[in-house]
């Protein structure tokens, strides 16, 4: 690859920044970050790359582009870039959702000109360019969006890209990303901060200091409830169809756990808690976490 | 303190085993088992203490008795051993709901007979004595349990008994206790169960192989939801008024989340994630989590 252009240079574009230059995956990178307080800290860390002021500069010149910004922020960078941009161009972005993405891309992307959106899974409760980490993506999922106006040279591209940044690559349909990811992240991320929120509440009520009681069990939500704030509410609003499913069966099913509790229902009560046990072996086995009580932490 | 007697030898049991013997908190340690399977796990783990067969060799000769069983044990355990107590037994047990508890103590316990009951916030998913360690109780919190029949010097035995094992303790009421743990560890635990047989129905209805994306979010709930059947159901039931309580408000707020979500609430929705990352930041200042993204697993 001749040279990239990394845009928005937080903890993914940092971590792919930190990658490429490792693995000399480039001859150069480019990277543009609006954020003064994101170029502070990239000049402090010296990280390697050439800080470009206007995407211009970079772009001409640029093999691939890769979008690491808040997905909020594509539309405003496509109508900047667009001018910019030929069929030649490998364009790519990190989002989290996907459905709601591809078509904003669709419809002000210029004609002509290819897009294939990546979603690695890699985040955390972290964020900004101090945080990030060359390793971020090793053995971790990079999920590759096809569809019908998929450019298939692109899509080998950038899986044989992502293979050489650490991830595995798996590529799936918008529609089947988003419902998936609606289950396995953003209900988790959602219930998490509501948790968290009716602990507020609970303890403006009933004014009582509970936060330092939070060992038990609420700790663990306030980790995934401190992730970036501009990130999940794009990721709600885009993804808000499945989302709301999500909430309704998960409503559904907290309420029949409520009548088994109320009722004292023992055999259905018992059931449920021995079923989702194994939910964690599979997890264990299929290596998406590590198998020591409480995570290893203490 | 002259001999002591733990009934039930677990994750929690055995831990104190292994504390007080390797502080010489004791002359000698008692331990009764009635699961066979546990049994042979202590004799091969050599753990320290005398097994005891019948509840009555050790009950007359120990100063402190400390039940370590689940909560559904209690009443036929204190029917047990009622005939072998006297007014000088100190008498504690470890469960983590208390209102129901202390109903059943006063109910079977012979009369003139003092329990003061405590909860160590010290469980994980783990569960049997090959998990036990004599740090478990380090810097954790304790709760003694006080009501107006409290013996005030058994009290101040067991509080300076927990501050040699390591813990920090408080004194509550009952109610207060079960208020507080319905917030900070009843209702996550469930909502971990919750997610999980959500992310179960999901996969079954939509024939995805998900559990593999959980990276995302769905792994850190699926710890807790690992947690011991027994005693959760044993949490869930006798803490059943505060646990209903906390779902409504709990369903209450995400119903909130998922209008904010569908109406694309800007304001509202920022402000609730910004305000729930502050939490976070109270437990870590508190030495109740550790400060490492993602606990530090990776």
């Amino acid at each position: 690859m001749k040279n990239v252009l990394i845009i928005g240079c937080g903890l993914l574009g940092s971590s792919l920044l930190r990658r490429i230059s490792k693995k000399r995956l480039a001859k150069k990178i480019f990277v543009y970050e609006k954020s003064k307080k994101n170029i502070t800290k990239i000049k402090r860390l010296k990280l390697p790359g050439v800080l470009v002021k206007k995407l211009y500069d970079a772009l001409p010149q640029s093999e691939l582009i890769i979008l690491c910004t808040p997905m909020s922020e594509y539309k405003k960078i496509i109508l900047k870039i667009n001018k910019y941009l030929t069929p030649k161009h490998i364009i790519t972005d990190v989002g989290s959702s996907k459905l709601k993405s591809v078509k904003i891309i669709k419809k002000y992307l210029k004609k002509k000109i290819f897009w294939t959106s990546s979603h690695p899974i890699a985040g955390s409760e972290v964020s900004g360019p101090e945080h990030g980490k060359q390793d971020l993506f090793e053995n971790k999922w990079c999920v590759l969006i096809k569809d019908n106006k998929t450019n298939l040279k692109h899509l080998k591209f950038l899986s044989s890209f992502w293979k050489k940044i650490g991830s595995k690559v798996v590529v799936m349909k918008p529609e089947k990303h988003d419902k998936i990811f609606s289950i396995t992240s953003h209900l988790p991320h959602l219930v998490a901060y509501n948790l968290v929120k009716s602990a507020q509440d609970f303890e403006k009520i009933q004014n009582f200091d509970l936060i330092k009681y939070s060992a038990g069990g609420l700790r663990d939500f306030s980790r995934i409830a401190s992730s970036n704030e501009i990130m999940w509410r794009d990721i709600f609003f885009d993804n808000k169809i499945n989302v709301s499913k999500a909430i309704n069966l998960f409503i559904k099913n907290l309420n029949a756990f409520k009548k088994d509790i109320n009722s004292k229902n023992n055999k259905s009560i018992l059931k449920k808690l021995i079923q989702t046990k194994k939910v964690r072996s599979k997890i264990i086995k299929l290596k998406q976490d590590i198998d020591k009580p409480d995570f290893g932490r203490n």
